[in-house]
């Protein structure tokens, strides 16, 4: 349970705002890389952490992220052409380039500097692994970029997609780190999508549907391990890390890709729920990557020509009461990913906290907003730079490992959770 | 003409609001029997009164309406699995009876007692006739079962429907007990309507636009009597009976079933607006119940698989000037309900009864404000029960009569107004 | 750059606004003549300066511009009746003239007079060209009627139209005075467009995008003169007319038809683009007209039934990639109008003129504002008749004309920017 003023400093992520501060301390995805897929092509409307923006890639292969609106009059440069080295406003031909500089206002004269004059807000804009990265912070704070495994494993290894989600980043978040609803909402699918079946962990996942939790704070966030009981003697731990402010991993099964997410705020009351899924030490199959594609596992089928969910709020995420009661499906939303969001978006747009009976197994959520809320205020207060800027935080793995019960997954933490180059997931 | 706080107070009915306190002290239609078919169906999302609840039957078909959001965290039970005796919320399988008692959560230990502190604010939820009604006040003041005859008599000899009105439900409900609008909107039905043409008193309504009102308090609310002249030396009188808050009932014609209808707060800019058909003595043809399920007399033709209706003000009611022209509609707008509903609609959501001029043919609505100004007023300042809350002021007819002009409809008020079982209506 | 309480004084046009009682202090365009074909033709729904109101063409051919709101309850008129001299309220009958004088109350006996006492709100409408005029300030202060060219000049040389944009008319009408875009925004049409293509002067248009600006005040508002180089030791001058508050015409190419708008506020953030093409004198030709007709020029195709354009905000204005990178249209949108209305819309609702950076080619725009509030002000605070009210004031054209380099086009203002009848326009 949170009280107004503490739920009010977790949503709110726009300009000025304490939690707005602390996004803008990362690097954060904003777009895949496939959005800009050649030099001068066209450019793609951005909105993050409540600004408009627009992103573009430039002739020489630069990618910008500036003010959405140019500078002299206001029209959006999302109907600007993309040439000769910068995007031009079709207004008045005013050109800006990927610095968001003015490099050219044809009504006045070169001699004149004027446009020297003229710069538009801009971020930096990065590409590693198939996104694009940008920090909205001020320069002199820049952190040194991403070392997330995921993005740094060779191309054929990964997969990344984005979708619309209709509420705010927290409690998609949240949804994120909370390993207890797997054996309920996600039930159906363990045995049956592509990505999840038939590895020997999913029978723990069933079987025992009352987790223990033992949730342990890092420097970068938390690991939220997750104990059932597994054969006589021993526990089945699956252990989600979570980095802050919103990086997840979901725990491995078998030799099935590993997978996780960001939740990245638009504006307080819709984000970008970003998936991933990679494997340490192999390739994808093409099976793999095209079950990707295909929406199974994390991912979702869109509405063509965008990355909103085809199953949505709009038309109740298709739901098919049939299914539920067969149990084909446990809520009767179809697809891993679906089902958390459609339950995510229920909850309205910003849900309200105050109202919440949480109990043991909320233990990971419960860390999670003290940890957030906390590193917001020492931020505001004292200028602290919040953990999960420093690029070793990145370097996590989950892991599902079964154990004695006399051990404890910490015991494993240094070897299981930690990105060891070349050695495989710790999985069952 | 009301000034603008007179308006709010009538106007507005969520919580703690004095008029929402005093739907609050009724029985009121919730729910169509047939929304919750079957034992363990799909549960309905019902808005009234501005809160928003989750109606449902489970496997022993015991009625529920409880809130729509479960107690943990806030998830739309809407997605609920609807099983063994209870709902299941999807997330984390906590599980609600049919009271919104908690009765499992499954992560915490059975001996804790836990689920036993969670309960969902709930309203009882019963079936009479073919309607689920609900009583939204405190449960130490919950009244008499509601006893109105159109829910009374053997399902044979009833019909009722519902559909979504956009726009307040004070001035839907003013449109239920003005009889002076027949003669003008709904001539052109009067005479072509399955379920009103050949009554003797048609003619009387359609050659006598200038009806004389008299209305009279009785203890439930009012009897407003609209006399037009008939043959010579003889009125033809139609009462409309309204019961407090917003029942009311269309005189009969000839030997057509008799109607009438709830008007039911969605929210302060929507309402249910309940319409009933039913014959005290008979059974319905099978004609007069294809016609009802058409859309014809009262009832309305839907948005497939909705209840909104087909013609509405996204589409400007499927106008149709050509009919308005010819006369075949008056207005250009086909059926009687949506005859009604466009023009209440067109006033806005909450029509400004500060610019209203009302004339003599008002006096109905004049009244029946002032009855609940002072009902509401009464119930907050000095906890009275309002009237229409006693079960005997429902047993209320409507009446079509001719009488000599020295008598008026109150001297047979006894026999003409009030249920009298196996009787039928006095109807011409 | 305007301050906020100085953008908020030239955007808002509401009743009691300074600059809504500006607008109110003219003659404006409501409708198409064509919106109301017939005698008791169905009426038709104008929002105008905030206010909603009903039009309509009673059984002699009057025009009335009323409430749309019927006194009694305040049900919509446009579901009435238009019969027999007057519009008839469908849910009582009572019925108002043209002026919106109530004529009769069914309900109350004639003899009472009260239908004498009810009287609408209403504005004169009458027809001047192929336009429905109306002036909606104090009756005793309207002016002389309109005395625009195009509308005066015979029907067979003219041809008007409007379009919905959805924006504050501020915006759309500083674009219409903003000669400097048109070498870049619809650089692709000036040789492409049927009512644009073919005349001397687009290769200067052309050739030259700096263009030099010389804006002189008169007495109706503004002449705004482009210079750009033509041939050696000339220059060539195109001069925009601008009357207060928001008529504007192009100027003319070779023998084209000339062309000018008005921009009239619907509300706050949407306005009617007026359109208008005529030649002084000769007729229009069948291809000219059929041209206009399917939206070239400054007309548009619309979303059939409506004056909504086909390419609007909806659909991104059908954007173009492809013809962009060809330069076939320069912002990728199709058409001279939606290239405009693109762009400004593309602004917000109403844009924040705070974050401007203005420029010389901006002077007009600067000069316009500056009159506006003047008049504004002058009217707000001493009751000063605005300019542009005074018919003399309309009598103006616009002008393309190459002149050596010492001449200005103001020395040939008299000719060529006035209405002299018989004789062609200046044009180039």
């Amino acid at each position: 349970m949170l009280r107004k003023e503490q739920n009010d400093l977790l949503t709110q992520t726009g300009p000025g705002t304490p939690m707005g501060d602390m996004f803008r301390c990362y690097w954060i995805p904003a777009l895949l890389a496939e959005e800009l897929p050649d030099n001068d092509c066209a450019p793609v409307r951005v909105k993050l952490l409540s600004e408009r923006l627009l992103a573009f890639r430039d002739s020489e292969g630069r990618y910008g992220l500036i003010d959405e609106f140019c500078a002299h009059r206001g029209v959006s440069l999302w109907f600007g052409r993309n040439e000769q080295g910068g995007l031009r406003c079709p207004y008045h031909g005013w050109k800006y380039d990927h610095t968001g500089q003015c490099v050219e206002v044809p009504s006045e004269p070169k001699e004149s500097g004027y446009c020297g004059k003229i710069k538009l807000k801009s971020y930096p804009l990065i590409k590693i692994g198939d996104i694009l990265w940008t920090y909205m912070g001020p320069a002199e704070k820049q952190p040194p970029h991403p070392e997330w495994e995921f993005a740094l494993v060779p191309s054929e290894q990964t997969f990344t997609s984005k979708r619309w989600q209709e509420c705010n980043w927290l409690q998609a978040m949240e949804g994120g780190i909370d390993s207890s609803h797997v054996s309920w909402l996600h039930s159906g699918n363990l045995n049956s999508d592509p990505l999840f079946k038939g590895a020997r962990g999913n029978k723990y996942n069933m079987s025992d549907a009352r987790p223990f939790f033992e949730v342990t704070d890092n420097e970068g966030g938390l690991f939220i391990g997750a104990r059932r009981n597994a054969e006589e003697g021993h526990y089945y731990w699956r252990v989600t890390p979570w980095v802050m402010p919103s990086f997840t991993m979901v725990p491995p099964r078998g030799d099935h890709p590993v997978h996780g997410h960001f939740w990245i705020p638009i504006d307080d009351e819709n984000c970008w729920a970003w998936s991933f899924d990679y494997h340490p030490v192999r390739a994808l199959t093409t099976e793999e990557r095209g079950a990707m594609k295909a929406g199974k596992g994390i991912h979702v089928a869109y509405v063509p020509g965008t990355y909103r969910p085809l199953a949505n709020k709009d038309n109740d995420y298709l739901m098919d009461r049939e299914a539920q009661r067969k149990g084909i499906t446990y809520s009767g939303v179809e697809g891993i990913a679906m089902q958390d969001a459609s339950l995510q978006e229920s909850m309205g747009p910003i849900v309200d906290r105050s109202k919440e009976n949480l109990v043991s197994t909320d233990n990971g959520i419960i860390m999670a907003r003290h940890r957030l809320l906390k590193a917001a205020r020492a931020l505001r207060d004292k200028g602290v730079v919040p953990p999960g800027v420093d690029p070793a935080h990145h370097r996590v793995r989950s892991a599902a490992i079964v154990l004695p019960v006399d051990k404890s997954y910490v015991d494993v933490a240094e070897e299981a959770l930690s990105v060891i180059e070349g050695k495989a997931p710790t999985s069952v």
